[in-house]
């Protein structure tokens, strides 16, 4: 653990919230029970009008800030989370959750089927982001959250604080939306099928019974992970952060070559290997896939926002290919033709889908700038 | 076989072009020998000035045009090539051949090594573009072809078109580049490792030596095949052609539901494998990710220029985004530069990089009118 700094929350430890009750879920499943596991940084106010909370994207968790006992690394959303931060834990509440069907420690193909007592593994139900956001809910209840100053997420992340806004719309007063779509596109379909075909096809997949059978599709996995990660880079951002640099070896023994972008994609593979699990994978994969906000409403984005009464910041990068500008476009247009309050800002970065994770002075301030406003507004006019 | 019409070369069948001599390629492997097997298409005229050679992309081969003997579909650009098309056989005479590293006649990785009267498998030597062009120089001068009227080839075929242009400058009259590149990018070389990943860690792979131990790489070569795929359409091209819409099962039955874009990845990846070799795919994308004809002009493309007598046609498509208009841009700049006679268009066209395989009107039309002016200039003036 790197010295703790004042802009950090420093050490932190996951707490465990415990729904003993069932649980129905959109397929017709019912779960008997699930646990979630999340941290929070700040104090709750009195009037608990304060409160966060963050959705994670497809391979996130809840440790979003600080430093776990040991650790070196801090959480991934480290710059934007702590005191005087972008979401200023001086002044706010923020909640953090694992969430379900996850590999973390929150109930998911990982954990013990209560009627069976063997691990869910490839049984585990197919949750998708209305479940998350019912999920959190009820953690929500648990913690005397009312409603949320805001309900924060990128990518896999924004979906669930537009979702949010929809289905409690009176339990949240702005969603924060960054690099997310309304919707999948074709393309977008195809990379996750790919990556899911990837892991099912390693035969140490063994139809999803691999930890019973004590294997792990680890090729399947960091072939899934290369994937995913090249679409979530620009192709500018690569160029200028490999070139186009040989690592080893001479072009004239062609067969030991390996170009830098090549070895960086290996060592990002390997390493989720070690931290991820594959049918929590599938899991997400296929949530982004199915995710529709607009379902119930025949299709229509605009009719689906109607009982929203969130402010909503919208926000997309300028390289960001795998959930454009034009994505955040469509949200935004949508929120308009539905008459509510919606701010909106194209941040120009290199560094494609990844930008909701960097720091980026723009984007940071731009948050920074919105919380700030909303806080003023609803908490300290209306006193804590 | 569907019923020959006037404007196709009918039936064709392959020739083979035996050279029995040592080929030293450029990693310094000396290859005993080699075949290539090739088709034409016309005749070639007394002067033999009419002579245009097609290089192939990175799964093609030297079937273009007309059909063979029980075959139902014709070769794969038929559209461009036959009598009175783009590529008009009434005129010229089209050679059209199968690397070197093939998988469809051309001494490869299946081919027996005289050497050692084993299948080369893995051990068949890394060739790049310019080792193709000197193979192909061999068979033109076998033909008796002293110069190409032109040199014609999309993506990796377009790389062929550019290195002749500057390998045998007085043998190329005209270099056809269309959806290519003078160099990848990290991202496209990115994309090709992943492929390549998927065949080497599919167990049945077994170091390249799966014919000999009578298995194949399936699944890694459909997951390849896919990866490709996706990269070859466009966004835009992919939404209008699959949208969103479900092919079977319902969202509310998650683990059934099958969107149209994953079936139809599923059927191209499956019939790729009946068609193509492992170790030729791996060997293609290589020869891809080294392309770099500046290299012996310290990466100065306009200086690798300027030996080169051709006229150039560099043509590209709006929402190609494996070679960009970008990437094409690159080249017609560096051709002015070098005060090299160049004509470019950037034709719309929402197929994304597959645009170069379909007949889109002003694409093809560009292609027929470059090459009458060039056949009545060249050809015509100074008589067949």
């Amino acid at each position: 653990m790197t010295a703790p700094d004042a802009t950090s929350v420093g050490l932190v430890s996951p707490l465990l919230f415990q729904y003993k009750q069932p649980f129905a879920l959109q397929n017709g499943t019912v779960l008997p029970s699930f646990d979630l596991v999340y941290e929070t940084y700040g104090e709750l106010n009195q009037a608990k009008s304060n409160a966060v909370l963050i959705c994670h994207a497809l391979s996130g968790h809840h440790h979003a800030a600080g430093y776990h006992q040991g650790d070196r690394k801090p959480g991934w959303w480290e710059h934007c989370i702590g005191p005087g931060k972008a979401m200023d834990t001086n002044k706010l509440f923020v909640v953090s959750v694992n969430n379900l069907g996850g590999c973390h420690g929150s109930t998911g193909p990982r954990s013990t089927n209560p009627d069976t007592g063997q691990p869910y593994g490839p049984e585990f139900p197919q949750v998708v982001v209305k479940d998350w956001v019912a999920s959190q809910a009820l953690l929500a209840n648990h913690l005397n959250i009312d409603h949320f100053l805001a309900v924060v997420g990128g990518s896999l992340g924004g979906m669930q604080a537009l979702q949010w806004s929809i289905d409690f719309p009176q339990r949240v007063h702005n969603a924060v939306l960054i690099a997310t779509a309304a919707k999948l596109t074709a393309q977008n379909i195809a990379f996750n099928e790919i990556a899911r075909q990837a892991i099912t096809t390693d035969p140490d997949y063994r139809a999803g019974n691999y930890r019973i059978e004590d294997t792990n599709p680890d090729r399947g996995l960091m072939l899934a992970r290369m994937i995913g990660h090249v679409t979530y880079l620009s192709d500018d951002g690569m160029a200028n952060r490999f070139g186009r640099e040989l690592k080893s070896g001479d072009i004239d023994n062609a067969g030991d070559v390996e170009f830098q972008v090549e070895s960086y994609l290996h060592h990002q593979g390997r390493s989720f290997t070690q931290r991820f699990d594959a049918n929590t994978y599938l899991l997400m994969t296929r949530a982004l896939d199915f995710f529709d906000p607009a379902r119930e409403t025949s299709g229509d984005l605009v009719a689906a926002f109607e009982q929203a009464q969130a402010r909503f910041l919208v926000m997309s990068f300028t390289t960001d290919w795998r959930f454009s500008p034009e994505r955040s476009k469509e949200i935004v247009d949508a929120l308009i033709a539905a008459g509510k309050d919606v701010a909106s800002t194209v941040i120009d970065s290199e560094h494609g889908h990844d930008s909701f994770l960097l720091p980026i002075d723009r984007y940071t301030s731009a948050l920074r700038a919105y919380l700030d406003h909303a806080y003023n507004v609803t908490v300290r006019h209306k006193g804590p």
